[in-house]
């Protein structure tokens, strides 16, 4: 095969390592940047793997206790005021709404309308407002710990966007806890930290460093912030996950008050936990190679594909039967609590089909023509650069997968 | 027991139909209204019937060829102008974003800075810039049909505002697709409604009439819009899912064109298909009582709560473990696809813990005491009005649930 075909990406890592990640998340049709600054459209083949990420680290929350809520999109300017440290970091990068209508002017050109008395910040984070409502469910001891997490959109205004990595909206989870004691609130960042590490090294395939932030980086308005990091192959760090520590400056700005077993009034200690759509962005930088992107199987949009062979016309039936059959069975293989997710590609467009689904990533390209079904076995191409190699269909074999 | 301990709600339904909804929805603890006019915070009990909700209903449109992507939150102005009823339907109550910072004026308070050049509208729906991204990605017949759908939150100014039912902010599906042909577009809104429908019937069990909206009722910029009806308890509809057939007039707007298969350039026929958190509302006031909450058990936050007895000390220790036990055992029935959820409240508050759990709506209550353990057997309580009941504890009774 000529070199150019050879090379699905261009540039290559080494020519010029930023350029060939976006090329790579192009070329596997993962996202794309919107008409809106700094935004992302998320396609079907990227936001699999968020919604992959999403339930299986919404389980291990849900296994330390916590729950989700939801709390509104958009935060009073007087709230974010409340905490002097949080404003200062958060002020430079805020979306405001001022209007809640539109009119059209006398060239019939459509202009905001409807002033509000108090702009609205569109949330960068959610301390302020979930402080507030803390502030209202807790009165007693008894009342704590509160352990909830929000899945959800949060804007941040970015000068310079990169998708996935960096941009002005972008999707995550914040988990946000209160508690009686600073022990106990001290103990949660760290078990939370410990939750991203295992997810990120488990699902994602990337090893992390823990770590704590230095006081010019943490979380503003925060005592301590934790986090992991990973390596990407340009040998430079990314943040996958960072858990904070905040100490009673929220609890004091928001009031979050209670009555402790002694009944004296206390502050309560608080600690936020989050991590976003930039996994991806690390996940495609830590595994993908010049072909294109490469997708740890747990999060992957789906694990397995099946390219139905054939030359003659009166092939294509048996051949197609055989592979659905086998898609049938495969999808029905319990895959860390979900069916394995198979695609089936019987387009006819020769050898473009296979390297379509190498810079998709997919972990398992599976080639079935007719002496494959006579003898029993199949063509495996695994994508983390094992070669292709002929593998029996023995009945077991799908058992191995749990 | 005392008339007044026996309503848990009051007003009562007959009293007053809209106080009591909100009483029904403050005694169960599903959610609060915000500090931010005419938002919601969901709370964890509200939280865990939408991510039901969305659990299995995205099995449903995923079982249709549906795939879920993510498309940003604002929308350049000039976009809501391109469709003409569009932009008439939903101008006057839209959020509009002018500023991309905070700046600190004289007396240090808060004002918004850095105005942008192009106003963004924060999504009351997304047909103008779903419709931008599908104008790129299709140029060919073969590039058709496209069928995504969001998960997102969209925010609709609203004046009077009421808790799931009307919010300003509200989570919601938006199902998108694009076709070749006006009789495709004309049946994916039809199957979309007949997803609604046996979705709300199946799950939250609720019956639905299904309509066509009158010329004055339809989506802004719609053809065709159709829906399902459920009937509330004060004897007034509730729509609870459009499907909307939008013609060519988004693709024109848009310009979504493709080469047909004789080579000529068409516009694409484009639907939309939507439903929201105010399903939770319908369902509230279909199923609740003037106990509370009523909850279907498919979308319910949990399924069953066990609630030990015991009258000295040295019974709860073995009570205890056999209602950890039971608990257990619970947890491991398959239920459509999940573990049943299951509660086990052993807080000693006397009879205000039943109490709390009939206005909690959940389906069943387990009353487990020293005599029962004896016995082999439990009462239980069914929500929707059967009397308690004592039930035997066959091994075999776990596996109706299926």
């Amino acid at each position: 095969m000529a070199a150019q075909v050879k090379n699905a990406i261009s540039p290559t890592r080494a020519e010029d390592y930023p350029e060939w990640y976006q090329q790579v998340v192009k070329a596997a049709d993962m996202a794309e940047k919107s008409p809106v600054r700094g935004c992302m459209v998320i396609k079907p083949w990227g936001y699999a793997i968020w919604e992959n990420i999403m339930r299986q680290m919404d389980a291990m929350f849900k296994a330390t206790g916590v729950k989700n809520a939801y709390f509104p999109l958009f935060i009073p300017l007087s709230f974010m005021q409340k905490e002097a440290e949080h404003v200062e970091g958060f002020a430079k990068e805020c979306a405001v709404v001022t209007h809640h209508r539109l009119e059209k002017d006398r060239d019939g050109v459509l202009v905001p309308a409807g002033p509000l008395t108090e702009p609205l910040v569109v949330r960068p984070t959610s301390e302020t407002i979930i402080g507030e409502a803390f502030s209202k469910w807790v009165s007693s001891y008894r009342d704590l710990p509160i352990l909830v997490n929000q899945w959800a959109n949060v804007v941040r205004w970015e000068m310079r966007t990169r998708i996935f990595l960096r941009t002005s909206e972008f999707l995550w989870q914040e988990g946000h806890s209160a508690h009686a004691t600073a022990q106990e609130a001290i103990e949660r960042a760290r078990m939370m930290l410990d939750v991203y590490a295992r997810f990120v090294e488990t699902c994602l395939a990337m090893p992390v460093v823990r770590g704590r932030k230095t006081p010019s980086e943490r979380f503003p308005g925060a005592v301590d912030t934790l986090c992991i990091e990973a390596m990407m192959q340009d040998r430079k760090a990314l943040q996958a996950g960072t858990s904070h520590f905040l100490g009673q400056n929220f609890a004091k700005a928001a009031g979050i008050r209670f009555q402790d077993i002694d009944e004296k009034e206390q502050y309560a200690w608080t600690v936020s936990w989050g991590s976003s759509t930039r996994m991806i962005g690390g996940m495609i930088m830590t595994h993908s190679d010049d072909d294109g992107l490469i997708l740890p199987p747990r999060v992957a949009s789906a694990q397995v594909v099946l390219l139905p062979i054939y030359r003659k016309d009166e092939e294509r039936g048996p051949v197609l039967d055989y592979v659905n059959q086998l898609a049938a069975a495969l999808r029905s293989v319990n895959y860390h609590g979900q069916g394995l997710v198979v695609e089936v590609d019987d387009r006819d467009i020769g050898g473009a089909r296979g390297w379509e689904w190498i810079k998709k990533g997919i972990p398992l390209r599976v080639e079935i023509g007719p002496r494959d079904m006579a003898a029993g076995s199949v063509f495996v191409g695994r994508r983390d650069h094992e070669p292709r190699q002929r593998q029996s269909l023995c009945p077991s074999a799908h058992r191995h997968h749990q």
